[in-house]
């Protein structure tokens, strides 16, 4: 398929629902932010091999690609308005890829109350090599921060952290498949951008980041963002059954990126509100540690010992 | 430099004068579009090898990847406002490399008026591979677009056409290099958005594009758009002196693209204005030919035949 008809057939009724796209026939995008608001934006590359798996089915490549950037704006208690994308085509992204790409994107702006805009599309030689531009709203003055944090403030995460972690060790033959691990693989595959959660938190939480490099590495942004030193407790942070019974899962929870959960900080005042939240929201917030003055993160075990930084200064996973 | 570096020392301080980017220190950046204002935004990919040579210097590539973005902005009569980039880099983008394409940056957007907003930076094992998001304001209303040409209407476009292109075939070697030739080689290389003139003819042309894809593909952008047919006099096409001397020039301001000049169409009751327009901005303004009803290109030779369509049906020189 050329470039003409990919943008024609498969591109375009992305666009159909957001007059200011034009149908993707002009220039640029014409967007109206509304009164009160400002606007949120942020932009996320995935490459073929780096990114996601050559095999990943390409729905779900895209999905990841989408919803990544989503989790950007949950992170900033910021509401979905469009995307844009470069598709940057290698030879092996036939018709059938480019129909479940599109299929994926499609089905996950009807999900999250989005639609493309604008973009590009060209053709490389190398990998396949993807961008992404997520727009947003939030109310003026509203947006989550990772530089509130103060001391005393407890440290909170949604759901359970190593999941995407274990399940891209399974696909790439570090760790045994099980029959019920399929969840971690989806995991990896396909975040849950907590954009519902970002917007309940705001006035709430003190700061907020999304979990993607990994625990330690995004307390770590927030630590540094607020300059307030963190503490993780390890028996607290939240496991999937399914994950907890696979060796490696603490670490992953800790290091391991992809899982697309909130990590926040708020102040003790604020636990019944988050508790109920979490009710209401049926996903599992759960209190990992607190702030305090002075910097960096420390890791806790069990029986309340500090860890030692791993020679890799907890890196990705 | 590890990405850590590459974001602290040299992406940094291009987001230093726009609060709303955080220091490139949060998950998102907050942007306020003022009042009365749309928001304008486009994003375009360039891949080495594709778009670019590997030669080319790093600031040249970063002041194309700015500029061609910045180009779709006077397109819609957008003034600009700040830009995100994803950088995928090859492994051969080497500190100097950095710096240079950082510099690159640095210097076009002292020059255009805006900042780094955000973005991401990824390796990847092919080849280098650029997206940028660029972001603009416009009054209510007033943005430019592909689709207001009406019959009667007189075809202009700015500068010169075909420069580019035999910038392009001096450096793939398929033309010969003359003492004189470097300035070829430089519209190719450093494309001059044309944000003045854009802002400029709000409320006078009647739809706009830049020359990217080539004029006659351009000008069919438009056509199909306003749901018009387009007339262009090959007599008339602007050729700069340089182009004009060596073979192939009139087929690479036909067909050639990277010129991004504005091609625009007005009532003949904007002619005045327009010259005055051109005089003031010392930059030239030439009616090329006209709208009628019907659709399509047609291209007249200098007797008034009309050409055939090459076998390539117009495309990219």
């Amino acid at each position: 398929m050329g470039e003409f008809d990919f943008i024609e057939r498969l591109l375009k009724p992305l666009a159909a629902g957001f007059p200011g796209a034009m149908g993707l026939m002009d220039d640029a995008a014409l967007v109206d932010v509304p009164t009160g608001c400002e606007l949120v934006i942020a932009k996320d590359g995935m490459v073929e091999g780096v990114h996601f798996l050559p095999d990943d089915p390409p729905a779900s490549i895209a999905g990841k690609l989408l919803r990544v950037n989503l989790s950007d704006l949950a992170a900033m208690g910021a509401e979905p308005l469009g995307y844009l994308t470069v598709i940057a085509r290698s030879p092996r992204c036939d018709d059938a890829w480019l129909a479940g790409f599109t299929r994926g994107l499609k089905e996950d702006q009807a999900l999250f109350g989005c639609h493309l805009l604008g973009g590009d599309t060209v053709s490389t030689p190398g990998p396949l090599s993807l961008s992404l531009t997520i727009l947003g709203t939030v109310p003026h003055g509203a947006a989550l921060r990772r530089s509130g944090a103060v001391p005393g403030d407890r440290v909170w995460v949604s759901g359970t952290l190593g999941d995407a972690a274990m399940g891209l060790r399974i696909l790439q033959g570090l760790a045994v498949a099980e029959d019920d691990s399929w969840p971690l693989i989806d995991r990896y595959r396909t975040p849950r951008p907590r954009l519902t959660l970002g917007v309940r938190l705001r006035g709430l939480a003190t700061a907020a980041i999304d979990v993607s490099d990994g625990l330690v590495a995004d307390l770590g942004h927030v630590a540094a963002a607020s300059r307030v030193a963190a503490v993780v407790e390890i028996a607290k942070v939240p496991l999937s059954r399914r994950a907890a019974g696979l060796p490696g899962a603490r670490d992953a929870a800790l290091t391991g990126g992809d899982d697309y959960e909130l990590l926040f900080t708020a102040p003790t005042s604020a636990d019944r509100e988050i508790e109920a939240l979490a009710a209401e929201l049926a996903l599992p917030l759960t209190v990992i540690g607190e702030i305090s003055a002075g910097d960096g993160v420390r890791v806790l075990d069990t029986g309340g010992v500090e860890l030692s930084t791993p020679r890799s200064g907890w890196r990705h996973f």
